[in-house]
């Protein structure tokens, strides 16, 4: 009997779905809206639905699904408890016990932060292939990741690992953070604080650049003309990436991973951003951890499906 | 047959080891002085014949040794390779071999870094008794400590993992560290750092205090008077936990342990020092991680010993 595994990757906008042989093979992916309204009800049983009419096309019936893995965006503990996810409208709740009421039959049942899930997709399948740990930093509206040891996920506690994003960098920063403190990496780092980090430039600065009078700056505008040459654009990277090299130091102190993975549409930029990342890393790091390679990330969008896919596969 | 486990905690004055039973209780524990002439050539023979010396007494067969675990004052990854222990004038080398010369009859040895291997002591016979995870911070000359999951230490892929000392907190700091970086955790919150952020506050200020004159300032008398309620002496311990307080809110950033622990000599100073760096870690921790416990660590200079027992227990 063939066996078939199913990713859930849930976003705000959109659940990415995949369909795996068990072997880890992709079949399918494809993408449903997500529902937000009341308090985020219908996420999981549109998603579950999608699946199921998947599975009614193939002629595949339930004892066929070895496990599914889903993604969710914001911190699950290892028991599945969903503290909170703000995008989703989703309070406190047990995800694994909901899944186990749309898919009685499945007993493998496994949850991720997806940020988390997608680093262990990146590690098994994507940048971080033929590694043992890899710590992934994806530059979005915010900084998030996770770290990936050994094809499992290091969750935390409180499902708080791998949150980058709130590393109080500058307790000195006047702006504040949308979590209430000052300083966040976020701030500086993420695709949204290398916009705010280059108004405050072009504001406090002279110098000309093609920043200015541009209505719609954004990061990879700021990352393009940095190839240029553009001098104030070099300096407002230089500086993000100041902040990302440091926190990232900060994560080689801790757990020294074998692999740095960028993610995020912002990495797309290239040599451009990750040639800075790696030399402010370098320049914090600390001596035994200072050659941990920094590459981009590469399965895109698809890192969380395959994540899911691998949370199943492992244990 | 009965069984026994030996520790050998190495540091660099004092070679600290432990008989224990194969159920972890401790029967016995000893020093011997650590002689690093010639390259610390002679740190393990040392050990290993005072290991000996005391089967030979008890009548103890080498079958009977369950296992041996070491720690070891420097980075040491995962297949024993230990990389340069300063203080002991070792470079490179196999430590799990160099013991297979020395035990060839024990195919259990087990070898981390000496910090990590304390807080694997404390997480399961210590301060961290009933957890499943611990981050701890020794302050003494440097900061070191480690992170222990579930009876088992995070190396790392370098063995750099649990090098706290050397987050680099304050970039703009003038003075260096010994590693040459400027403004590394260990220049403000080590028992080292503490005097030398009394003395600059001494400088700077006029404030009136006890520490003005004191020949010999330490980390204790800063501490003993804060208690007191010296001003300046409160201020000043109030820089070094926020540094520290920062620096443990990355820890949690990344790995999000159960509990922190912190040793080392001035952790003795009790609440007047763990309710700083408590009030201070909650300051800068990201929410879901804002009640993780901070703890004093409980066994001192046997945290080592106990960390080695258990190395061996655990796989």
């Amino acid at each position: 009997m063939e066996k078939y595994i199913f990713g859930m990757d849930i976003g705000g906008t959109t659940i990415k779905l995949g369909m795996f042989r068990e072997d880890g093979e992709l079949l399918k992916k494809w993408e449903i809206p997500t529902r937000t309204m009341d308090g985020g009800v219908l996420v999981l049983p549109d998603a579950a639905a999608s699946i199921k009419e998947e599975m009614e096309k193939r002629g595949i019936s339930a004892e066929q699904i070895q496990g599914i893995g889903i993604g969710v965006p914001g911190p699950v503990d290892r028991e599945g408890i969903v503290h909170c996810c703000v995008n989703l409208g989703w309070g406190e709740f047990n995800i694994l016990e909901r899944m186990r009421e749309l898919f009685p039959e499945v007993s493998n049942v496994k949850a991720g932060n997806d940020a988390t899930v997608a680093t262990l997709g990146e590690l098994c399948s994507g940048g971080g292939t033929g590694h043992r740990s890899a710590a992934m930093l994806t530059l979005g509206t915010g900084v998030g990741g996770g770290i990936a040891v050994e094809s499992a996920i290091v969750f935390g506690f409180h499902g708080g690992a791998g949150e980058w994003g709130h590393m109080v960098m500058n307790p000195a920063e006047e702006d504040v953070c949308r979590c209430g403190k000052h300083g966040c990496l976020e701030q500086y780092s993420s695709a949204t604080g290398m916009v705010r980090v280059a108004k405050k430039f072009l504001k406090e600065s002279g110098e000309p650049s093609k920043l200015r009078g541009q209505e719609n700056i954004t990061a990879r505008l700021i990352c393009d003309l940095a190839k240029e040459g553009d001098r104030l654009a070099e300096e407002i990277l230089e500086e993000c990436c100041d902040y990302l090299g440091r926190a990232m130091s900060y994560i080689s102190c801790t757990v020294d991973p074998e692999i740095f993975l960028i993610g995020g549409g912002v990495s797309r930029a290239g040599a451009v951003l990750l040639d800075r990342v790696r030399r402010n890393y370098q320049k914090y790091a600390f001596h035994v951890t200072r050659e941990t390679p920094v590459k981009g990330a590469e399965l895109g969008n698809d890192a969380g499906i395959y994540g899911c896919m691998k949370m199943v596969q492992s244990r």
